[in-house]
């Protein structure tokens, strides 16, 4: 899925020549074109590299901007010994850091900068930064852990590696460009060192800008469009859904959100074999253009009591598509905004593939978990997939100038 | 390393915005524009996903071609019992859907399209085959073994895990986009369904179109400038150094190329360590432009018998650019075409990370096992690279219309 911007404005949109991404590019405070760096003798950009994402801002860049062609997720643990002072430390290099390639500028921190992102732009670049449960109690700060980080409930379809779930801090990297994110990757695990170590690490992709001319929604590895039924930020409740109010509690969450991480395998082998019709009816919408089986476009709403020739449901009642619906969840929203996952295939040739589902929300307890619950109880979905990992992680509102992000927490 | 294309041409440019991607297009024989599908509702692509690459030609794609943002290395065995009539249906399933999928239709074989690549347009696929040593003694086509595979000699620098080389069959796959790039391999997968199955499988990635202004030559994940002494298509003798000639030995390879493949990991952490200089000096080139120690452009000749006023050479005896020159190696050239790779890190936090090595030549003999060797005797940059794995592969030449890869061999 590809949600509106609230964040980015390209330098082709500048230019006139916007529409050739299939991005939906919308334009909000704060932003600004890709300027040369500081004694800059490259080339102008003009494509792809252009498009710059600001890292100040109320809420942090990388949730409601759109989804990028390469993410990087880390989770790392602070080293023994290490606490709030070593973590204030560490979120304002990595802030630097982040506001540095987000810009298009080199790293600065631990040494000469890598070179990885040379001669490239900014390239969407988003930084994201989060605090998991175990990290308050790390730094001392158990009194300020909002009690949405509780651990989530166990649901019975989930086969979960204790490993690569959770971690002290959170990071989600995201570009346009892969030397771009990896180069932000490294840059920022150096900024690290001493401080936290990596715990878990994932690599996932969605579709390149202009591949496709679709213009709001992509497609995962079932071959399903993905993120139809999100939360738009034009959406009068977007903001009320997805971030924490500025009177929220604790206050040092003010404009943030809470995120849901977790690994899903595809069962690729057996998807495919289910006969199309039968896909369908799994997720409760055509394959070719993601319509509501009981007809229409993408967006149109589905007639969920509609019965066909044989008097059964056109929807079935454990489609997927209808389970999640926030009216079938008490408005239960949050907006997905998932990468596609292939770490290879196994000894039997069995892709190691999936989504890196992220979900965002103001709180999950009325976000991922009722619907979560819901899917476990009857999801037409649940056989051809397996959640592999979980993470929970509270992401402060974004920094203002001069600020870093979690400063409210870390200096409160 | 982006050598321009043989292949392919851009909408774009025939809209009259090239320039905008960054990559240095060629047009030559037989490209053609990306056209609608048969029964195609899809709007028009401008984007990336316009650009196709010509299945049929006298070379196979993805040799000549511009190197992709996302690359996946595939090698199959043939299963027990499947032997020269087995490979010969392969390989017709495997022609038929290249060419389906490299004109962005959908695949047919073995049962409705994954759907993974619906919406996008070719997004510049190419697929490329090929046959390792192993596959002629299963096939019973020992006879039309040519010497060229013989078993790569040993070198001092290898750590090879033999289960990640070679195979009976090869497949590499490039596109703009991921999700067209997975949909291809899943496809050729369940192609091979019954005749071959997975050995090993690797993902990699380059520079997406337009994320950098530079024409010529991408980074790797060094931060180096790779590529840069690449013969390119317009050399007086590149045919001759990088395809098997019309009237070659074996017959059947006429038109065709080896590819010498690795996997080299980079210890980035040793690497990164090593102050800007010291890197320039293993290198023999400058990080930031790629120009010579002896100074000018990416493009200049080195000077490499310039002393400096310590009297020592300026590009050292033991310099990777120095060693891999053309002229060191009695005009041993091979076409580099490498992608990145990146597998997320162990435990201690050490990245998997480095380059898929792609060589192609006429003959590895007079390409890359003289190189290679001189590497091995004294390569500074070799402390900081592992080969990991390794195959070496007879790709046949393309297949003109109504042909397969593979049928001058496979019908002989």
């Amino acid at each position: 899925m590809t949600p509106p911007a609230d964040h980015s404005i390209s330098r082709r949109r500048l230019l006139g020549t916007a529409g050739a991404t299939g991005l939906a590019l919308g334009v909000a405070g704060g932003a600004a074109g890709y300027a040369s760096a500081p004694s800059d003798d490259r080339p102008a950009l003009t494509g792809v590299g252009a498009d710059r994402v600001m890292f100040h801002g109320k809420h942090q860049a990388g949730i409601s901007t759109p989804v990028q062609a390469r993410g990087h997720l880390a989770a790392f643990d602070l080293v023994s010994g290490a606490g709030r002072r070593e973590a204030a430390n560490l979120l304002r290099r990595w802030s630097a850091t982040a506001e540095r390639l987000t810009a298009g500028e080199a790293a600065s921190a631990g040494g000469h900068d890598t070179g990885i992102a040379l001669d490239a732009g900014p390239s969407s670049l988003t930084v994201t930064f989060g605090f998991g449960h175990g990290f308050f109690t790390r730094a001392g700060l158990e009194k300020l852990r909002p009690d949405a980080l509780d651990p989530l409930p166990e649901f019975s379809s989930d086969h979960l590696d204790a490993k690569r779930g959770n971690g002290d801090l959170w990071v989600q990297i995201g570009a346009n460009d892969a030397l771009v994110a990896f180069h932000a990757l490294r840059a920022l695990q150096k900024d690290a060192a001493g401080a936290a170590t990596v715990r878990w690490q994932m690599n996932g992709f969605n579709r390149s800008p202009g591949a496709t001319a679709r213009p709001m929604t992509t497609r995962n590895l079932m071959g399903q469009i993905d993120g139809t039924d999100n939360p738009a930020p034009a959406d009068k409740d977007f903001d009320q859904r997805i971030f924490v109010p500025s009177d929220g509690d604790p206050a040092w969450m003010a404009g943030g959100s809470y995120a849901v991480v977790r690994r899903i395998r595809m069962l690729l082998d057996q998807w495919e074999k289910l006969p199309l019709k039968d896909q369908e009816n799994v997720i409760g919408r055509r394959k070719s253009d993601g319509a509501p089986l009981t007809g229409g476009t993408e967006t149109t709403g589905p007639k969920l009591d509609r019965t066909g020739p044989d008097g059964d449901l056109v929807i079935p009642l454990n489609a997927h598509s209808r389970i999640t619906r926030p009216d079938q969840n008490g408005g239960a929203a949050m907006l997905r905004r998932p990468f596609s996952f292939h770490d290879g295939f196994d000894a039997d040739g069995v892709p190691d593939a999936g989504l890196l589902f992220i979900a965002w929300q103001a709180d999950p307890l009325r976000g991922f978990v009722p619907v979560q619950r819901k899917l476990d109880r009857g999801d037409a979905l649940s056989e051809f997939i397996r959640h592999e990992s979980s993470g929970l992680f509270a992401v402060p509102g974004g920094a203002a100038k001069g600020e870093y992000v979690g400063q409210r927490l870390l200096e409160s």
